[in-house]
């Protein structure tokens, strides 16, 4: 059987940024073609990065993707790499439908095009659309119809077929992947753009072997990498058969390029003709076929990768690890910061906040801020103290109580105790925080969890004011355990580890009233993490969460919190998402909401 | 021709609150029967209100909207109101599809249900999903597909054909429409959650006109009223003949019963059979024919409406004024506040948004709080005194130049002038309106208008910070119109101008810096104005923006401004909306977008 060299570009687009990422593939197809490789695929949307939600309806937007499109064509041919054949994802839009209601304004697409000889040679778009979880493409786009297949020369009359889909057609039943087998297609490349969820990994590749057999074809998935706002992709590319043998895996998290040869059937073309055929989801799709010019290639003047096309993977908690830091390090980035602040309380969650920040953007460019009020216990300072100097970021003391005196000086009969007198404490180190990032030009960090966020546990522009926090979608247990994983890996290497252990093993507490605990308030974060995943990422209604197992006492008790945290929620920044639901664009339940599921009891 | 006495109830639902959403049918059901109504119509999704967004994903409370419309319908009966046809909207489900990827989950229905003699005789759903602007349907359900036709006897052998369609059923083209054409009903009855928009009277009238024609039948067009969250729907229900003919419009805001008789071609059928019929929009839908029994109707007890079923219309500004007064009422009563709290500065933003409140829940009910510091002019804080003097609310005075004196002896090396030490003012500012709101149950109203919010001259944590933005979706142009409206509309009813003249004609200035005018940092509003709405409302690109007039170096200015200023925007608290796209749900630029438009010079 013919065999074709070729490459996944798995790499980190960022959104609106068409000049830097246009330069990219180029940069990236020239070390293809050095290697050897053919074809070169590029992620989903990849010119314009994804998501670029509104930015799809802004006609000017979508008029310099397509220039984008064409010009990185040219460049590619004008230096010489014009007989690669080269698949990236771009927004493009289809110019025959009329506008109506309904209908995205300028009928975008998320395409992907071949660019090859100088031109780009074919172009194809997403034909299902995902409108779930972080995706809302039926608002943004409209879906595309059409499977090309490009013939690859490969010298001596030999030559293979090569067929498009797009992320979503994989997840999807019928569509491209039930045309491809009628097509007779060799090799089906599939640029995504597809979210890192905490052991998705393994959905994936059941999935990709899946669809490469129904495909009859070996399957090329193509990932992202990087974080873009609330996302991370993950990249962890991978190529299989149509008999479900892995042929490589990208690594996660990191831009690589993933070089490898693989035998193909030579072109003969399936039994379906030219023209639409039944794509097996209630519509049709139209093969269309076209054969590459056989154009000279680069000379080959690089090696073989030296861990050949697998890179060694991660465990759970490296993986949701190296997705904090990922998702951290293009926040700052793509948003034009170099450094970061955030309050240390010598609490675990700062802590893990500040080691991931310096992880992220290194520990010269992490600053943090010691406010301590008459509540702190000693122990904290020491405790933050501690983590200074072992991490050696840059800290500073900030004193709040004559700050807080001032405030009740002037608010005069404002109450000594209680939720007020705790958030004016709270917010005073907000504003503090603000004020550093103000003068200092640091992005403003935030330390929440996903446990005190979901039951509301934190104080609206006190410690929920900034610009990102790295562990919003983490619950408290799984703040522990990541803690203590980053601590032995720093053990393991010989290092020295980052975080005080009295940090992680204290009994955890805001400190905002004497002798405060979070048990004062809320269950044991073990209960609280098992019932908040039930109802919140499954879903689970009272009497089903009571079934399973739940104390009914503190299934109302949470639900109640969980439903009137909803607007604190929508206030908090951005971070990561680990988990499909989190409670980003995935949940959106009314800001207010008067249903409340019957009392338990 | 026979004759049918309809009602429609335009009313308030609240979303999640099935008991009293519920309470409302039997209670207008009741008002209905009493003037002689035979048919009564009540809004889209009125059992759980609208929009119910992640709620309809959620097994339990689907279960329990279906467990609702069945007890309305028993208890309809056993008040002896059985033999009037309700029609109302409600949240259901279709059973036979099993889940799959894209699917929402549990296959959500946006329906509508006829209720007669005790029991839910007929059920349909929304064909047509909107997936644009606020709505977002692909995500929560699954199109309907049939058209029930229920047949109302009238005595004598005499009886009418009445079809359902709802809400976005009438903005596409196909659809329901035109299969009620075919159908041969007389009367078509549209359960709607239609969202005011500033102008869209006009549009709808027009629309349920077309339609009406279209579907060759009287078309009833029932809109919910008041504010949920972000929407305030307008009412304004509507009923047309086939000819064009007016019969009948409801008031604006208003909860009101529109009770009117329509003349109608006996029951007959038209040329399509039971079945599957050609939707003419690429689908088939299935007519469902059923006849109600003919019951007892109760006795006619009411008079009829002095003013018949035609009711006064609001001007432009009237019309707007009335959306920013029910949005702020609905918020803070469906959020189980009695009050609200707010900055007065003396300026107009602030004096606009005291006078909403008061208008809303009452002027005994609005808070404001002084805060001037050394900036403050003599005249802002007269002006301010002014206001609360002529409106009656309960005003207090707390001066925040100690405590921002304490700020900067805890900081220490903080710049003394510039944006750090202007924002650190606001955010003080905002811990006192927290820290009162905390204190005394009010709910923080924020004052920035859309003019600001656009670009950003606002600060995050300070004047951002609060649970409502009454002027959000206003531009600072508008707020001066309105204000002078406000006033003269006082003057017309012989009271006191609610608004000092000097707030509405003084020079704009946030007084955080000596001498500081709003045009030192943003052109004039006029300009700038008329730039934002070509730029955010109508998506033009910078060269379309020069091109209809805008000065280029405006355009560039203003571009980075507004895209630069979208996490600012994000952490507004909601508002309510006026125009399509706003800058909440209907415009998601991404948060990090390096994408900026060429250059136009």
């Amino acid at each position: 059987m013919p065999n074709l060299r070729i490459a996944l570009a798995q790499l980190n687009a960022t959104v609106g940024d068409l000049t830097g990422n246009a330069e990219l593939v180029v940069e990236w197809t020239r070390r293809a073609a050095a290697r050897g490789a053919r074809v070169v695929l590029f992620p989903e949307m990849f010119l314009t990065g994804y998501p670029v939600e509104d930015l799809a309806l802004r006609a000017s937007f979508v008029e310099a993707s397509i220039a984008a499109t064409h010009e990185v064509a040219q460049r590619l041919d004008a230096e010489g790499l014009g007989g690669v054949a080269v698949v990236t994802g771009y927004l493009d839009r289809r110019p025959d439908l009329a506008p109506r209601t309904g209908l995205p304004a300028g009928a975008p697409l998320d395409a992907a095009a071949v660019l090859h000889g100088g031109r780009v040679v074919a172009t194809s778009a997403k034909h299902h659309l995902p409108n779930y979880g972080v995706f809302d493409e039926y608002r943004y786009f409209v879906p595309g119809n059409s499977l090309p297949v490009f013939r690859v020369p490969l010298g001596d009359g030999e030559a293979v077929d090569v067929a498009i889909a797009i992320c979503e057609d994989l997840w999807q039943d019928g569509g491209p992947v039930a045309v491809c087998l009628r097509a007779g297609a060799g090799l089906l490349v599939v640029p995504n753009a597809s979210p890192y969820e905490r052991g998705k990994d393994d959905v994936r590749l059941e999935l990709v072997t899946r669809r490469a057999r129904e495909a009859g074809a070996v399957l090329a998935y193509c990932n992202l990498v990087g974080g873009q706002d609330e996302l991370v992709f993950d990249g962890d590319s991978i190529v299989v058969t149509a008999s479900g043998e892995v042929l490589a895996r990208g690594p996660q998290f990191e831009e690589e390029l993933v070089v490898l040869d693989v035998e193909l059937p030579g072109a003969e073309g399936g039994d379906a003709p030219d023209g639409p055929v039944d794509a097996e989801d209630g519509t049709e799709i139209t093969i269309e076929r076209l054969t590459l010019p056989d154009l000279p290639l680069p000379a080959v003047t690089a090696g073989e990768d030296e861990h050949g096309p697998f890179w060694p993977r991660l465990d759970d908690r490296a993986e949701v690890y190296a997705a904090l830091v990922a998702g951290t390090r293009d926040y700052v980035r793509k948003n034009g910061f170099r450094s970061v602040i955030l309050a240390l309380s010598g609490g675990i969650d700062s802590a893990l906040t500040a080691t991931i920040a310096a992880d992220a953007i290194g520990p010269e460019n992490v600053y943090v801020v010691l406010m301590p009020s008459r509540y702190s216990s000693e122990g904290s300072v020491t405790d933050a103290e501690d983590l200074v100097k072992r991490q050696g970021i840059h800290g500073r003391t900030v004193p709040i109580q004559a700050i807080v005196d001032a405030f009740r000086d002037e608010l005069g009969d404002f109450p000594a105790d209680g939720l007020p007198a705790e958030n004016l404490q709270s917010r005073v180190r907000g504003v503090i925080n603000m004020a550093l990032s103000n003068a200092g030009n640091h992005l403003v960090l935030t330390t929440g969890n996903k446990s005190e966020l979901a039951t509301g546990y934190s104080t609206l522009y006190g410690d929920s004011a900034g610009g990102f926090g790295p562990i919003k979608d983490v619950f408290k247990t799984l703040v522990w355990d990541l803690s203590r994983w980053r601590n032995e890996y720093a053990e393991r290497a010989g290092a020295t580890p980052p975080i005080p252990v009295n940090s992680i093993e204290k009994a955890p507490s805001a400190e905002l009233a004497p002798g405060q605990l979070d048990t004062d308030s809320l269950p044991a974060y073990d209960e609280l993490d098992a019932l908040l995943d039930d109802y919140v990422e499954k879903d689970m209604g009272s009497a089903e969460l009571i079934a399973a197992g739940h104390d009914p006492a503190l299934v109302e008790r949470v639900i109640r919190l969980v439903d009137l945290a909803e607007f604190k929620r929508r206030q908090y920044p951005p971070g990561p998402k680990i988990s499909p639901k989190n409670f980003g664009r995935g949940r959106r339940v009314p800001i207010t909401n008067a249903w409340r599921e019957p009392s338990p009891r």
